[in-house]
C-alpha cells in the first residue's frame, strides 16, 4: 500500500533538522550541512551529482532506500528556495527554479507548499514543480493522484513535516541522528509529543555517521 | 588534570533523559528504563549488580568508561529517590536511603543537591551520600576536596545537568542517544544551545543500542 513517508530526513542531537538564518549560501541554514555528513558521503548521493566515489556501507544504503518507490514529493517552500514573499518581489523572483540546477535528483512531480501562486515548473529528467497554495490537505490528495499508487515523501523542511505529523498524516519517518549539537535552527521534536502522534520505533540501525531510526504510526504496522 | 563530567547520560532521541511521573515504581518517570537498554544489558552493568553476563561490546566499553577516575558524584535529590519536600514529611521520609540498596554503586563521596537539610549517610562499600543544601557551587567546591584529584561526575537528573550546564562548569559530557522517542518528561536540551554553551563534538561511536557522542567544552580541548 501506498506510504506517507519522511525518509533520511537529518536531525542533530539537539532536534533540529536545519541550522538558522537560511539564505542563497546557506540552503540548510548555518551549520546544516553539518547535520547531513553520512548522506553526502554516500555514493548514492555522489553518483546523484555525477559522481563515482562515496561510502558503501549502512548509510549509503538507507540513502538509496529512500529514493525507492518515490511517486511524488511534497516539499516547503523554503526548501525549493530562499525566496520570501512574492516570487518576483526581490532579485531571484521568478527564476528561482530550486537549489537543484536544470536536472532536479526528484525525477517525479514535486509538489511545493506556498501562499503565493506561481505557473508550474518543468524541469529536465522528469521533474516538475507545481506551487500549491491551497494548504497542505490539497497537496497531499494533488500528490497522491499524481503518485499512482507509489508513495508520497513528504521532503521537509521541518516546518512541513510538523504539519504534516500534528495534522496525524504521516505513516513513517525515517530520521537520521547525526552526532553534532546545533543549538539553534529549526526544531524538529519542539512541543511535539510522537508517541502521543501514535509513533514507535520499528527499525534502528547504526551507519557510519548517523544513527538510523524508523518510526511507524501505530496505524500501519 | 581533574574534569568535571557528565558520563553515559542516556537520552531519547527527542532530547529527553528521563520520563514524567518519577515515583518509587517508576525511578527513571514512565518509559525512562527504554532509555538504557545499552547500559543495562552492558557486562558492566551487570556485573554491578552480581551477574556474570551481558555485552561487551562498544556500550559495555563506555559504560566501563563512566566509572573510571570519578573521586566524587554530585546528583539531584530527585536522581536520589522519590521524597518530595522535607525529608520526614511521608511515608519513606528519613529512612529513604537511595535507590540502591546497602550498597550504592558509587564507592566515593556521593553530594545530593536538596534544599533540605539531612545528616550525612554512611552507606556500605565506601558510598556516602552528604546532603548540601547550599547550591551548585557549594556541593562542587566540596565535590573537588572529596575527590582528591580525581573527576566529579555529575550524575544527572537533566535538573541538575542543566544548571552546571548553564553556570559552565561542566568541561565534557558523554550523552548516549537512544533510538526511542519519549515525547515528554524532562528535556536535556530545551531552551539551551551547547554550542553556544561552548561545546562541540569530540568524539562519537556507536554501540549496539546507542549512539555515544562526547562533547567537551572549548576550553578543555
Amino acid at each position: 500500500m501506498s506510504k506517507i513517508k519522511v525518509s533520511a530526513f537529518s536531525v542533530s542531537l539537539d532536534g533540529f533538522g536545519a541550522g538558522p538564518n537560511q539564505d542563497l549560501q546557506n540552503p540548510l541554514g548555518l551549520r546544516g550541512l553539518e547535520l547531513h555528513g553520512w548522506l553526502l558521503k554516500s555514493a548514492v548521493f555522489q553518483a546523484l551529482h555525477g559522481g563515482s566515489g562515496g561510502t558503501r556501507g549502512v548509510d549509503n544504503e538507507l540513502a538509496a532506500r529512500s529514493f525507492e518507490n518515490v511517486g511524488a514529493w511534497i516539499i516547503g517552500r523554503n526548501m525549493f528556495g530562499p525566496v520570501r514573499g512574492p516570487w518576483s518581489a526581490n532579485e531571484t523572483g521568478d527564476s528561482w527554479n530550486g537549489w537543484w540546477g536544470d536536472d532536479p535528483p526528484y525525477h517525479v512531480p514535486v509538489f511545493v507548499l506556498t501562499r503565493h501562486p506561481r505557473p508550474t515548473l518543468v524541469m529536465k529528467g522528469n521533474t516538475t514543480f507545481y506551487f500549491v497554495t491551497e494548504g497542505i490537505a490539497s497537496a497531499l490528495e494533488q500528490a497522491k493522484a499524481a503518485a499512482q499508487g507509489q508513495d508520497i515523501r513528504i521532503g521537509g523542511g521541518v516546518s512541513t513535516i510538523r504539519q504534516y505529523l500534528t495534522a496525524g498524516l504521516i505513516d513513517e519517518m525515517h530520521l537520521a541522528l547525526s552526532p553534532v549539537a546545533l543549538g539553534e535552527g529549526e526544531n524538529l521534536f519542539a512541543g511535539l509529543s510522537l508517541p502521543a502522534l501514535g509513533f514507535t520505533t520499528s527499525q534502528m540501525s547504526f551507519g557510519e555517521e548517523a544513527m538510523h531510526v524508523i518510526l511507524s504510526h501505530a496505524s500501519k504496522k
